[in-house]
């Protein structure tokens, strides 16, 4: 039976867990629950995931849901894939661990948040909202600055020193790739500071090639339709117009 | 060379280690690290944790932080450690990750925040911040009423139905107990509709007797301690004296 990903590739968990399986010739059927339109919350979706939330599986009889625990099970029940991405030994296993829940634990109010609440907000019919943007940027710089100076420090071109990336590597790049959404001078001025996070970043997209770029592409389509937004109807658009062209072009 | 654990006790990951090192016979040496008077931000606790952040452990060598990271490498790397913790069948496993993931992503603004910005602040310097603790206190009551109707709806005592713990009960359970440190009437509104969590947490806090509880004793002290001071000073005391009090008692 064919393993089914639950997904929206709006969402970065599910586009992390979409990119794991093609970059390790992991055979799935995508299945779209759109988040926008509330299919999450239906009560089909519920018998999937009664936690309500997407990414989530169904391999068999098995029922997964949470991004990380999708990735780390994808890891060890397919045969062949490399031990890079999940590391056996304990020690090195355990430093991904580490980075899979710093993740967590300092990145829920972070880049995914920022670019929603300035800019995506509208799509899902609801309001940019400013201040709760502000307090994420904050957020997002220091976390930001954690990766430059802590886990990209040694000399490998991944996290941790790494010659290869992880499951840390994908999940934290498809965390930061909402910022490719945002406008060429709000991106610099929040990734600009950061030339070790860039030049990851740039790395990963190319190990990951063309899996990464192909499942962010939403991103850059988001963003093209954001700009002929712009210059079509100017600054005076309101919400509900902005909301409109959204889901017509996407 | 004996582990050494990087840990404040009034911080519940903090706690969560400690606890787990107790259960499982773990040699350990304590190194109090007070987050009151900043400790985490010295340079001789950034050579062991660079994040500046605890708890952190060394074993030997190895440097590690972040608290599910830290009892996952404990559980596999010392002897002995029964397999209900942390199971090494692929599936029991992908079901307790998935529950530890769950929690990162839905209680960082949780039960510590809630206690924190309407009880706690003052310890630390802070003020008291009503409008965050009314944010914190909605994620709180959604994410206990998942435990409730999803984690705990098996048969099981602990969650996902099992008749043994898991790491996932253990963490999960030191993140709600600062509810603990609230007076009666508050932690009965919050805890009081999730029957299935209370009698959870009271079979956690049993089957993990005594270190559970004694581990987690700085709460009640804390709770014995707000409440004298309330009965000492009334409901006029400054914030400034109530942070005196505190530091001297606790």
């Amino acid at each position: 039976m064919t393993l089914k990903l639950y997904v929206d590739r709006l969402s970065h968990p599910c586009r992390e867990v979409i990119i794991f399986c093609k970059l390790n010739g992991i055979d799935f059927e995508e299945v779209h629950i759109d988040l926008s339109k509330r299919q999450h919350l239906t009560p089909e979706f519920k018998e999937v995931n009664p936690m309500k939330q997407i990414p989530a599986i169904m391999d068999g009889k098995i029922k997964l849901s949470e991004s990380h625990a999708i990735v780390k099970y994808l890891a060890c029940a397919f045969p062949g894939i490399a031990d890079h991405w999940y590391p056996a030994d304990l020690y090195k296993r355990a430093k991904v661990e580490s980075v899979l829940d710093w993740h967590r634990t300092n990145f829920p109010r972070g880049p995914g948040s920022y670019v929603f609440t300035s800019v995506l907000a509208p799509v899902y019919g609801l309001r940019l909202n400013p201040q709760a943007a502000s307090r994420s940027e904050k957020i997002l710089i220091a976390s930001l600055a954690k990766i430059e100076s802590v886990w990209l420090q040694k000399k490998g071109r991944f996290l941790l020193g790494s010659g290869q990336p992880s499951i840390a590597d994908l999940s934290l790049a498809c965390e930061i790739m909402p910022l490719e959404a945002l406008d060429e001078r709000d991106r610099e001025r929040i990734l600009g500071p950061f030339k070790r996070v860039q030049k990851w970043l740039d790395d990963t997209k190319n190990v990951m090639a063309p899996h990464f770029e192909e499942v962010n592409s939403i991103l850059y389509k988001f963003k093209e339709n954001l700009q002929k937004q712009r210059d079509q109807v100017g600054s005076s658009i309101t919400q509900s117009s902005r909301k409109h062209y959204l889901h017509s072009k996407m």
